[in-house]
């Protein structure tokens, strides 16, 4: 999502995120948002979900995506997620570029129900526009066609909503909700994560869709079109959410996965451990991946701190999985992109489930 | 929708609607909406998906969801639809009334995948919003989960994303997406739809969630706590969207329903010929209703012709079910509050495909 996760609320109840700005206020009280509020509204969701429970939901890994069984199929079921852009369209909208948001947004859902190892079967769209513009709003959806197209799945319907009251003439609203089929055997067991275990990392191309309430205050509108790392900041901003299906179809076929993490608003400090047991702990190291240079300039210029950070953007590493040690190898074969970037040890007590150990000067 | 759609695209390619204020300027450009535009996205949104169809979508019929192939079982379709409240929203911001849009929204969508004949399975709320208020925002969820149990329908995923940049503080969208699952045997064939059939009524409680943009045109906000009927203005305009899923299967438990129709933005004029042959006509009977006062008082206050009317509002009836004539008494005494009010006739030439009589002064 646009912003950083203030929590999630996983398990049986509803796979729900929260996206607000993230723990640390230094830097996000600048931005306006209130961190307690999320934390406070999961636990009220928390609380209403507590009344009844569908006896068709099963449990969900993380809260990615929910999870339910396929009506007369025993051991299928269906995976969901919902998913916004984020304010990363307010970043579009002021440059006028609407083909790549679609593609921002069945990506992250693609990946979402990818955590659980669901393959997409249909996606629907939620447009919402202050004022029309039918050659945008074309764009837009035909962003979300071909990235569809690019997963086999179908764009199976829509809503374009026009809400002059709501939305300022050159603003708008894109969400998007992508249902998912996968055998519940294939479903990752995060139990089997043990001690020794080696982390792979999947690179990212940028921001993906979260964090950009903080990155619009420190790099502002009238910055968008100067230069920036061969390209301009605003084009930097506006990279590409990618899809890790492939590469991580690719390495299912070369080594045993055993629990993954879309990593989104929250970083790998509050992504990874959804999908661990509570005895083990992962580390990474930093030194292991190459930062983009749009976080090392983000970074800079809102003075954040190590854990901060790590919280609130991906840092570089877009997906993460779990394999054996003795078979990273096999795995990064598989996909030359892959880095291992960590790995998993034994947990004592209340230690932080992650820890990122900072590259050395 | 907030208001009426300015066209539907309904068949195999994608289930979309697009919602704008309807087609006679004279009362809309006053809200400030452009008709032409919505064609042309509509139009657009066509050219986008000739490119390439899953095999695995169905022809839906009408629009009013996209069906696709369960897959692995014959005969099994999973039905789903996304939809929003539209600029109701902004009169429950206004009035701080919280606890019926998520029942506006889930009884939207269980309506629209109830034309297929589709049970509800799980649903996914997408929650916006300005500043999170964690108790609004509980307030809103809690009311997609109590109308979700009233299905039997699993509150399985959702999103409640805050983007200060991008909605004022008090205000919010909220957007949802429904899948339900059918035999499809059991999809309504309009094709059986003949000359002599009665169509039968389900009575609206008001504007549901269509119309607003113009509503407001109508009813400014410093009236919204004026008497009117009984209540107020501001809580007429509320009053909550029904599912119709329980009359509609008592009905059907009762006599042979040929087509359904879901009377959103477009009201009969633009939905009920959604799932009708090309052969038949429908006309209806203003005087076999009760047209609801708040409708009375916004076509008077908008001096909104009679097409106009018909177009923007349901007019008091908000879901329509054709039955052969003789059936109509068995499919009447199944729901206490259904009416006969209308029937199929030939269709000659390009004869409109809907009239509506008014009744007689």
């Amino acid at each position: 999502m646009s912003s950083s996760k203030a929590a999630t609320f996983a398990g049986p109840d509803r796979a729900a995120e929260v996206s607000t700005e993230p723990r640390e206020p230094d830097a996000y009280a600048r931005a306006g948002v209130d961190i307690s509020a999320g934390n406070e509204a999961v636990a009220q969701y928390k609380r209403i979900a507590e009344g009844w429970r569908h006896p068709g939901q099963l449990d969900a890994i993380g809260g990615f995506g929910g999870l339910f069984g396929v009506p007369g199929q025993q051991g299928r079921a269906l995976a969901a997620s919902t998913d916004g852009v984020g304010t990363k369209i307010l970043i579009a909208a002021e440059l006028g570029v609407y083909g790549t948001v679609g593609a921002d947004l069945v990506n992250h859902c693609v990946n979402d129900i990818l955590v659980v190892n669901a393959a997409p079967l249909f996606f629907l769209d939620y447009l919402a526009v202050g004022k029309l513009d039918p050659n945008v709003a074309a764009e837009i959806v035909s962003g979300c066609y071909e990235a569809c197209r690019a997963h086999d799945c179908a764009l199976l319907g829509g809503e374009t909503a026009e809400m002059p009251g709501l939305y300022a003439p050159g603003h708008f609203d894109l969400a998007g909700t992508i249902v998912g089929i996968v055998d519940t055997k294939d479903v990752p067991d995060p139990s089997r994560v043990q001690p020794g275990d080696a982390i792979v990392g999947l690179p990212s191309r940028g921001l993906h869709t979260n964090g950009y309430t903080l990155a619009r205050t420190l790099i502002p509108v009238d910055e968008y079109s100067a230069p920036f790392d061969g390209t301009t900041f605003g084009r930097a901003l506006l990279q590409e959410h990618p899809s890790y299906y492939r590469d991580v179809r690719a390495m299912q076929s070369a080594a045993t996965v055993k629990a993954m993490a879309h990593i989104t608003g929250g970083g790998l400090i509050e992504n990874v451990p959804r999908t661990l047991p509570p005895n083990v702990k992962a580390i990474f190291e930093q030194s292991r991946w190459t930062v983009p240079p749009i976080f090392q300039e983000l970074c800079r210029r809102g003075n954040l701190s190590h854990q901060e950070r790590y919280r609130t953007f991906n840092m570089g590493i877009g997906y993460t999985l779990i394999v054996p040690l003795e078979q990273a190898p096999r795995a990064l074969s598989a996909v030359p992109a892959a880095r291992v970037v960590g790995w998993i040890e034994e947990r004592r007590g209340d230690e932080p489930q992650v820890t990122v150990h900072p590259a050395r000067a």
